[in-house]
């Protein structure tokens, strides 16, 4: 396995940071993360122009541009050479002598196989609960994920697989997923607020136009117990039907039409990617 | 420069993590930090305290006792025999296959110059601007800086040494001190709800017991207005008056006669400790 670090490739064992590095004293780094299927990189320009973004957003001077990251990206997947992997790329604070203001970034980018959810994941569906949070610097992809870490024995607990954050009575986000609402009069809901936009959000949201209506806007709390549908969506998970909020079932607790659909024409799309690619 | 990784002392260059460990992955790990002078620490029962309390907190089960650590601590300070040392202890949630769940915790310790501030910096006092903002799980110290870290190019366009957080109306904490307020009527006020509880704060309230009243309790943002003395304090910075905030003079913006006597006291509380030590 390789990886990249600053300027060169490097063994995977040998992607460390000294602790002096702002990501360990001080949590400060951002990254983005992608998916590649036979070492094609899906969406690559839309997580490119994230990452760089989010850095930006944290107040990092970045001297790669976006071809250098994506040429550095094919090669690594070229080397790895993996059905299915996970790209991380990061950009931290470096190692700033006060141990308190950013410097030079260190940038390391990892490659690793990725294991994405079986058709049978998807015929069974998510159980979620809700819980009052909003994460700071929402719009940033930065490395915290602190409460969302913190939270795991509460959700084993509660046989739930995953959390919705809530604020003021608005659901937003999951700590790596977009949710997604199918309403009892078809439309397709979708919070835009207080969140991270993500890019398998942005492309489910291409699918649907013209297909169905959409609404980019605030969800209540209350509206989830009578959605016909809820699913959510990202890079690693593709489109995950929600069967279950609180310990209440959605609807009669089965994937429903709309989500079987999106997440079909999501498989063809990134099909249409890496098909594209291989000629 | 020594460090110690988990179970053995290395050089300080040596104190590497590799970028899977869950404080780069997820920001996920919580630390302590204390001061020595001549290698004597200051106050260390109740820095291992609370790192030790820090990481139950956060769901780590550690295998090193307080004692284990304190030992390893002394030894650290014996051999980088510095003048003015920071040890930064911290436990991380460790290399995490699922790059999520806490798996065994690396446990870094390091040792480093330390530069407090001088009689001239008290002298001359600091500037600070108010913001709100609430920290995650604030009782934990945790590694997680990132409001802190990113608002440092406000406070350099605003000309302030530090920030104080609020929120509704109540001011909390500095990202790394406690406020005190010396009030029209000589009382010693200090936040106590949603902070971390500093060390030097504690120890601040027990030179103070006797002397004065004191009153823990929430303090509203325009009490700062009308206080007679304000001042903060934490391991690095001991004792250091606030004369300016969000741009008006505190009183007649020098530093007042209960900051300096308390600064005298905890002085002398920190050469007792040294004294005896080298007894």
């Amino acid at each position: 396995m390789a990886a990249y670090l600053n300027n060169r490739f490097v063994n995977n064992e040998e992607a460390v940071l000294h602790v002096s590095d702002l990501s360990m004293q001080r949590g400060y780094a951002v990254f983005d993360y992608l998916r590649a299927i036979n070492s094609v990189p899906i969406f690559i320009d839309d997580h490119l122009n994230r990452f760089v973004a989010s850095a930006a957003a944290m107040h990092f001077s970045i001297s790669k541009s976006k071809t250098e990251l994506d040429d550095i990206i094919v090669e690594l997947l070229r080397i790895t050479n993996l059905p299915v992997a996970g790209v991380r790329m990061m950009y931290t604070g470096g190692y700033a002598p006060d141990f308190y203001n950013p410097v030079e970034p260190n940038l390391v980018i990892t490659c690793n196989p990725l294991k994405l959810p079986t058709k049978e994941d998807f015929d069974k569906g998510i159980s979620i609960i809700t819980y009052e949070f909003q994460r700071d610097l929402p719009h940033i992809k930065s490395i915290n994920y602190q409460m969302a870490v913190w939270l795991q024995p509460l959700l084993k607990k509660q046989l739930a697989d995953d959390v919705l954050y809530f604020q003021n009575n608005s659901v937003t986000e999951f700590p790596r997923c977009n949710l997604f609402m199918i309403t009892a009069d078809d439309k397709l809901v979708t919070p835009v607020n207080n969140i991270l936009l993500g890019i398998t959000r942005k492309h489910i949201l291409a699918l649907a136009e013209g297909i169905m209506e959409i609404e980019e806007r605030d969800i209540k709390t209350e509206e989830l117990y009578c959605a016909k549908e809820l699913f959510y969506a990202s890079s690693t998970k593709r489109i995950l039907p929600v069967i279950q909020v609180d310990g209440k079932l959605v609807a009669d607790g089965k994937p429903g039409d709309v989500t079987k659909s999106l997440y079909y024409k999501l498989l063809e799309l990134e099909f249409s990617i890496t098909e594209l690619a291989s000629r």
